[in-house]
């Protein structure tokens, strides 16, 4: 079986048509069973493919003009869809000439489209924008949903928790990835009625391929302590931008303390290997590649502002996903959290009801 | 006028009674005007005033054996609440022997105990904790809520609002301080109800003594562009957390970072003014005393962890907030928003109204 190919929407992004077409073929170079839609403007794509002979001879472009701008309002982007690279790399997911597809473009357009083109698979209510977060050890914290809902309730969380561990299950190679969901405590009597309802459901789903750890704190997402992070899209996205922010604060206070003085100066320099070291840990081009889960298809959302490394680890997500069925996987869970809801609410309607966990 | 008394709930906090004594001497230092009411152990207190001459002759020392644990549920704490250090320091600001409470106890008990002692005061529906954090420029930041209140509507974001102002006012001496609504995005259109009506309702009360400007991000609370950030308690918490949890995330990769080799040690030790630099701006001794704002009554509480000068600094808050009066400050504001609400929903509701906001 041939593996499908994977839709470059070669337009998106903030750093234009080479870095993506360059990004491409990093990933082909990992992943060379792939072939490549890109698409966009015909002539750009072929002079940036001239410096790349290992991807154009595995890639066909799609040539269109259109181009959904970085503030375009996803009504308005929904609206000219078949007009714009992002809105037909989507469509070729929908009619099946593509696998994934993925886009460096406005990210709420890219949700909207992705959203009424593909539809979200059986036994998901909504889908979720995963990330891929730095931890102190060595493999990345998946974190979802990061914006895409902003009310959740306790289903919408137990269907994330498991497309999320599908995810890092990709990831990071492991078969029972350490799921926990994101709140204020970790008492079980803490945070809303959603997440305790949650927290519960999953305890008691014992054959999901996952291990669920109970409660999360914000401040404990990096230590290494967890593989998937679950929570609402306003928390998610909140701690999110918390932690990209806090990083980027320490990071302008070294800055500004290594400029202070002389001496300042000089241990900079002496020390530039590990500073250098940091940056490249923070660097989000080494954590790239944002997914929709949960939709008819796989669409990764690269970072506006990735360089080619950046794209290519976007794009090796894509080819991960895609070589490892996640559609597949989160299905057979979804199957399994059902089965033990169901079992359990004719436990509740029914007295003489002996089987299923009892909480 | 004397100014009214400091209560110290000697007891709480993980580092003893010498740390409280010796924090609540330095903030008597700063603040000559001011006596004290030290309630704990009264051995240990008469010892750790020994060094302290200055505070053991502004001082008085209420004896009690009870000590409220730092693990103890608020439920059990709140029974038992007049056998305590931290019960027996609030109920002098009840009976108003003590302007303030200080302490540096189980942050959960200290709340109950202070709402069901202080109550809320008029116009207020709950009370919230505000916390102070780092930015880029000179001043502080005031956060709140940061976790009293997992579920808040637009009304109580709105008298969030004007007491984080009063806070800010009182911190910061700047007469309109920048206040903005903790959002995961600036557009009008995003987030809750409750936020776009909060921002609404703060937006047409053109009288308070702040400066709306609107939603702000996660990522750009440290930058120096506001100086109050409103937020419902659960976000609030993941916020401050994901914020604290990423600071050490990153110093501790910096540590390894420069632990790594030779030329890096060698590094680290000719920057060290520098990253003691970053290191003082991020100590939370230098931001230390969270305030549970809206009682009748001021109670700071203290980092568990703060040593004497952090501790002297939450004293310091709960003196500056005595000495500039908030209770008052924060009812003249609420005075003004009431008005102008008045105003609206007469306007709502008699067509012939001419006055008032049009919005």
């Amino acid at each position: 079986m041939s593996l499908p190919r994977i839709a470059i929407d070669a337009m998106g992004g903030d750093e234009g048509v080479r870095v993506m077409v360059h990004g491409a073929a990093m990933a082909r170079r990992r992943h060379d069973k792939f072939s490549f839609l890109l698409v966009g403007d015909e002539a750009q794509i072929k002079s940036a493919l001239e410096e790349h002979p290992n991807l154009r001879g595995a890639s066909e472009i799609l040539h269109c003009e259109g181009v959904v701008e970085g503030d375009e309002k996803p009504s308005r982007a929904i609206r000219r869809a078949k007009t714009t690279s992002m809105g037909l790399a989507i469509e070729a997911v929908k009619n099946g000439d593509c696998g994934a597809a993925v886009s460096a473009g406005n990210t709420g357009a890219l949700m909207a489209m992705g959203k009424i083109a593909l539809r979200t698979m059986p036994g998901i209510d909504r889908p979720a924008l995963a990330g891929l977060m730095p931890t102190l050890l060595e493999d990345d914290v998946v974190m979802l949903d990061l914006g895409a809902n902003t009310d959740c309730d306790a289903r919408n969380l137990v269907q994330f928790a498991i497309m999320g561990a599908a995810y890092s299950r990709i990831v990071t190679g492991k078969a029972a990835p350490r799921v926990r969901l994101l709140n204020i405590g970790t008492e079980s009597i803490k945070g809303t009625d959603d997440l305790r309802q949650a927290s519960q459901r999953l305890q008691d789903a014992t054959g999901l391929a996952m291990q669920f750890d109970g409660f999360i704190e914000a401040d404990k997402i990096n230590r290494g302590e967890v593989d998937v992070v679950v929570t609402d899209g306003f928390s998610g996205n909140i701690a999110l931008k918390a932690i990209e922010g806090s990083a980027r604060f320490v990071t302008d206070l070294l800055r500004t303390a290594f400029t202070s003085s002389l001496r300042s100066k000089i241990g900079f320099l002496v020390s530039r290997p590990a500073t250098e070291l940091l940056k490249h840990h923070l660097d989000p081009n080494n954590h790239n590649g944002g997914v929709f889960l949960g939709l008819n298809g796989v669409i990764v959302k690269s970072h506006g502002s990735a360089n080619a490394q950046g794209v290519g680890n976007a794009v090796d997500v894509a080819a991960r996903l895609l070589e490892d069925n996640i559609t597949q996987r989160i299905m057979a869970d979804l199957a399994e959290v059902e089965a033990e809801m169901n079992g359990n609410a004719q436990g509740a309607s029914s007295p003489d009801a002996g089987g299923g966990p009892s909480k």
